[in-house]
C-alpha cells in the first residue's frame, strides 16, 4: 500500500529538509512543494494568507497530483504549512478517488527560541523572522491534535535518520 | 473564454522567458513549467526520454493542474517540450473535462545555428550542447505540422511584445 506523508508545520522548522530526506528514502516517491504549487498562479496572485480561494486551488491541485503518483504506486510527500482542516479535506478527496493508501500527517515543532534559530539559518529571501511564531500560534489556534506535533527541538541533523523512522513507523502519526 | 498556451519547442529555444512573459500578460494565469512538474518524481526518476511511462504520468499531471486552473478562470501557460501526438492527448483529456476553452501550440523554431548561440548564453548547469539539435530533429521526425513553428530566428529579445501577440492572435496557432 501506498502512503501520502504530509509535512507540515510552521515556517522555519524543517520541512523541506525532512521531506526531501524522506522522499529519496523510497524506490518510489514524489516530492510535492506546497509553496510551488502555488506560486504557478501569476496573474491574480495572492500569498495563501489573503485568498481563501486561491488556498483551496493549491489543495485541489495538490490532491489530484497525489492522486496520480498513488496510482503510479508512488508514496507521496508533500511539504506544506497543512492545518487540520485542510488535511480532513484533502483526506476525504482522496480517500473518495483512491481505495488503497494512508495518510501519515506530522506537524513538525521546535521551541519558539529554536524556530527562530532556524529561521535565521535560512538563505535571507527565505527567513519569515517573527511570522514564524505567528504560524506556530495559528497551529495551536486551529485546535491540533497533540498527537500530530513531532517536537523536533533537541534533534540534530544528524538524527534525520531518526527522524525518518519516526515518520514512517509511528502509529500516532496515521491520518 | 480562457486559454491554454502550449510554449513548446527545442531546449534553448526561449520557452521559459517567453512562457513567463506571456503570464503575465493575463490578470488571471497559471504557469505550468513541465521540467518542473517531472522532476516532482524522486525515487524512480528517470528522463522522459527514457521512461514512456513517467512522461505520460507527467502529461496527465499538467492536464489535471490545467483543467483545475481554466475551471478557477484563468488562462494557463504550459513551457515544456511538448510533440505533436502529446499534445493531441492532452487536447483530447482536456476537452474531454472543460466545454468552454481554447488550446494554442506553439512550437518556437529556430536556425541550428541560432538554437546553438542561445544554448550557450544559458546558465551552464543547463546547457544542452548539441543536444538541442537531436530535439529539433525529433520535432521534424515526428511529423510536426508546419503552421504550428513560429521561427524567431531574427527576432530579439525586444520583440517579445510582438511574440506575444503574434502567439495570442495568429490564427495559426490554434489547435
Amino acid at each position: 500500500m501506498n502512503t501520502i506523508y504530509i509535512i507540515s508545520g510552521p515556517a522555519g522548522v524543517g520541512k523541506s529538509t525532512t521531506s526531501k530526506g524522506l522522499a529519496v528514502q523510497f524506490d518510489n516517491s514524489a516530492y510535492i512543494e506546497g509553496d510551488f504549487i502555488n506560486h504557478m498562479v501569476i496573474g491574480g496572485y495572492l500569498p495563501p494568507w489573503e485568498s481563501e480561494e486561491l488556498l483551496s486551488l493549491t489543495w485541489e491541485n495538490i490532491a489530484d497530483l497525489s492522486i496520480n503518483f498513488v496510482q503510479a504506486n508512488m508514496n507521496v510527500i508533500i511539504d506544506y504549512v497543512a492545518f487540520p482542516e485542510e488535511v480532513e479535506k484533502f483526506s476525504q478527496k482522496i480517500y473518495a478517488e483512491v481505495k488503497s493508501v494512508e495518510i501519515i500527517y506530522v506537524v513538525l515543532w521546535v521551541d519558539s527560541a529554536e524556530l527562530l534559530r532556524r529561521d535565521a539559518l535560512r538563505f535571507k529571501e527565505h527567513q519569515m523572522g517573527v511570522r514564524c511564531l505567528e504560524l506556530m500560534n495559528d497551529f495551536e489556534s486551529k485546535g491540533i491534535d497533540k498527537r500530530f506535533l513531532y517536537n523536533t527541538t533537541y534533534l540534530q541533523p544528524s538524527d534525520l535518520d531518526e527522524i525518518f523512522l519516526n515518520i514512517r513507523e509511528n502509529p500516532s502519526f496515521k491520518y
